[in-house]
C-alpha cells in the first residue's frame, strides 16, 4: 500500500502532559495526536517528533511527521487532526505533504528554544505554569555576558542529565541569548541537537550568574569541569518552550 | 479604631471565576481576595475594585482598595496577601498606602483594556481562555479605521448590554486602536469609563469590519442607531483584559 507522509508543526500547552512521548504512567503529547491521526484515518499511526519534550515543557513548533494511506490535501490533514484533538490544548498549526525521506527528528539542522522567566516580587498568575517565577532581582546584563562563555562546540557534560541517552555530550551552541523585557527575562537557546535537559541545567546556572552568585568565569569553569554536580540547579520545565525546528 | 488604607493592582485569570463581584452561584476573585484579607488580619475585610469583570475576564492591572486595622508595610500587606491567596491564580502586583479619601472605583479617572483575538486557521492551544479565536482571515486595517469611528463622546446604546445598570447610555471613548502582531490582532480600549459589555461588543462589531461584511459606515449607523440590535455580536469574555486604571 503506497503511504503518503506529512510534516506536522503542532503547538500545544506542556501542563497534564507526561511530556511529548509516550509513557505507561499517564498521557502524553504523541498519544493524544496518534489516537486523534486514528480516528481521522481508521487504522493505527505513528508520529515521529523532533524533539521529545519533558512534562510541563510547552511547543510553539514542535515539528512531527506521520504517513497517512490517501493523498489527503494537507489543510484536511490539519483541520481533522484539530477537531479529533478536542479538548486537548494541542494544536496543528500546519501540515504539509513531504516526500518519504523526509524524517521528523534525522532530517532536522536546528533546534530553537526559549526559556521565560517573571522576575518580579509577587508570584505568577497568568503566566501560572507557563514561566519560571524567581522574585529576587536578576542582573539580565550579566547573564547575556555569561552565557556567551557557552557558545560553540564543547563537551556540555555538565548541563547534561543523569539520564540522558545520547552517545556523546558533545554539542555546538549557535545561540544562546539572553533578554530583559519588563519584568520578564527571555532566554533563546539554538543548536543542531541538544542533551537531555541541556537548556535548563544553562537557565539554572545562569539564574547563579543573575542573582550575583556566580560571574562569566564561574561558568566557565562549570563547564570545564564536565560535571554535572558543577553546574547549577536545572530550571523549571514550565518555563521552557520548543519554538521551532529548522529542517 | 483607626483604619490604613491600601491601594491594591492586582492580576488574575479569570477562567473558572464567576467574575470580579461576589456572586451566590461562584467562587468570585473578590471572595479570594477578601478571604485571603481576613486570614492575614484576622477580621473580616471588604474590598472594593475599580471596575466589575465579567466571569472569565482577565486583570493584569485591575485595582482595589481595602482597610486594614494595623498600619503594615505595603511590601508586608502585598506578600501576605499573595501568601493567602494561593492557589488561586490571583497575584497582588503591589500594594501602597492612599489616604483615605482615595476610592479605587470612585477615584479612577480612566480604565483600560486590551482584546486579544488570534486570527488563525488552527485553534488555539497556548491561547485556549487566553485569547478568541477567530479562524478566518481579519482584515486588521479596515478594522483599525472602523474604530475610529466610536471614538468621543456618544451614547453608545448600541453597545450596551440590557444588564446595563449605568445612569446614562453616554461615554467619552479616548482609544480604540487596532493592532497586528503576526497572527494576533489587539485591540487597546481606554475612556473615564465604559458600559457592561461596551468593549466585548465593540469588538463583535469590528470583527464584522475584519471579515470584510461591514465598513466603517456601517459602524457609523449602528452607532447613531442607538440599540443593540444594530451592533455586531458580544466578543467572548475569555479575550478581554483589564490592563489598568488611571487615577
Amino acid at each position: 500500500m503506497t503511504l503518503f507522509r506529512y510534516k506536522l508543526t503542532v503547538e500545544y500547552t506542556g501542563t497534564g502532559f507526561v511530556g511529548w512521548q509516550r509513557q505507561k504512567n499517564g498521557f502524553s503529547v504523541q498519544q493524544a495526536l496518534e489516537e486523534a491521526a486514528a480516528r481521522f484515518c481508521g487504522r493505527p499511526i505513528i508520529l515521529y517528533a523532533a524533539g521529545r519534550t519533558d512534562a510541563g515543557v510547552h511547543a510553539l513548533g514542535q515539528v512531527a511527521h506521520l504517513e497517512l494511506p490517501q493523498d489527503y490535501p494537507a489543510p484536511r490533514v490539519r483541520d481533522a487532526l484539530n477537531a479529533q484533538l478536542r479538548p486537548h490544548p494541542i494544536s496543528v498549526i500546519s501540515a504539509e505533504p513531504v516526500d518519504p525521506h523526509f524524517h521528523a527528528r534525522f532530517s532536522a539542522i536546528e533546534r530553537r528554544y526559549l526559556y521565560r522567566i517573571v522576575n518580579r516580587r509577587a508570584p505568577l498568575a497568568l503566566a501560572l505554569d507557563r514561566a519560571w517565577w524567581v522574585p529576587g532581582p536578576l542582573d539580565d546584563v550579566a547573564m547575556a555576558e555569561a552565557a556567551t562563555v557557552l557558545l560553540g562546540r564543547h563537551d556540555f557534560s555538565t548541563f547534561r542529565a543523569s539520564e540522558c541517552q545520547a552517545d556523546s555530550p558533545l554539542r555546538t551552541l549557535d545561540e544562546l541569548s539572553v533578554r530583559r523585557d519588563g519584568n520578564e527575562i527571555l532566554i533563546t537557546a539554538r543548536a543542531r541537537s541538544f542533551l537531555h535537559h541541556q537548556v535548563r541545567n544553562m537557565v539554572g546556572t545562569l539564574r547563579r550568574v543573575g542573582e550575583g552568585k556566580w560571574n562569566a568565569e564561574n561558568v566557565a569553569l562549570a563547564l570545564a569541569a564536565r560535571d554535572r554536580r558543577a553546574g547549577g540547579q536545572t530550571a523549571p520545565a514550565h518555563g521552557l518552550y520548543l519554538t521551532g525546528v529548522g529542517y
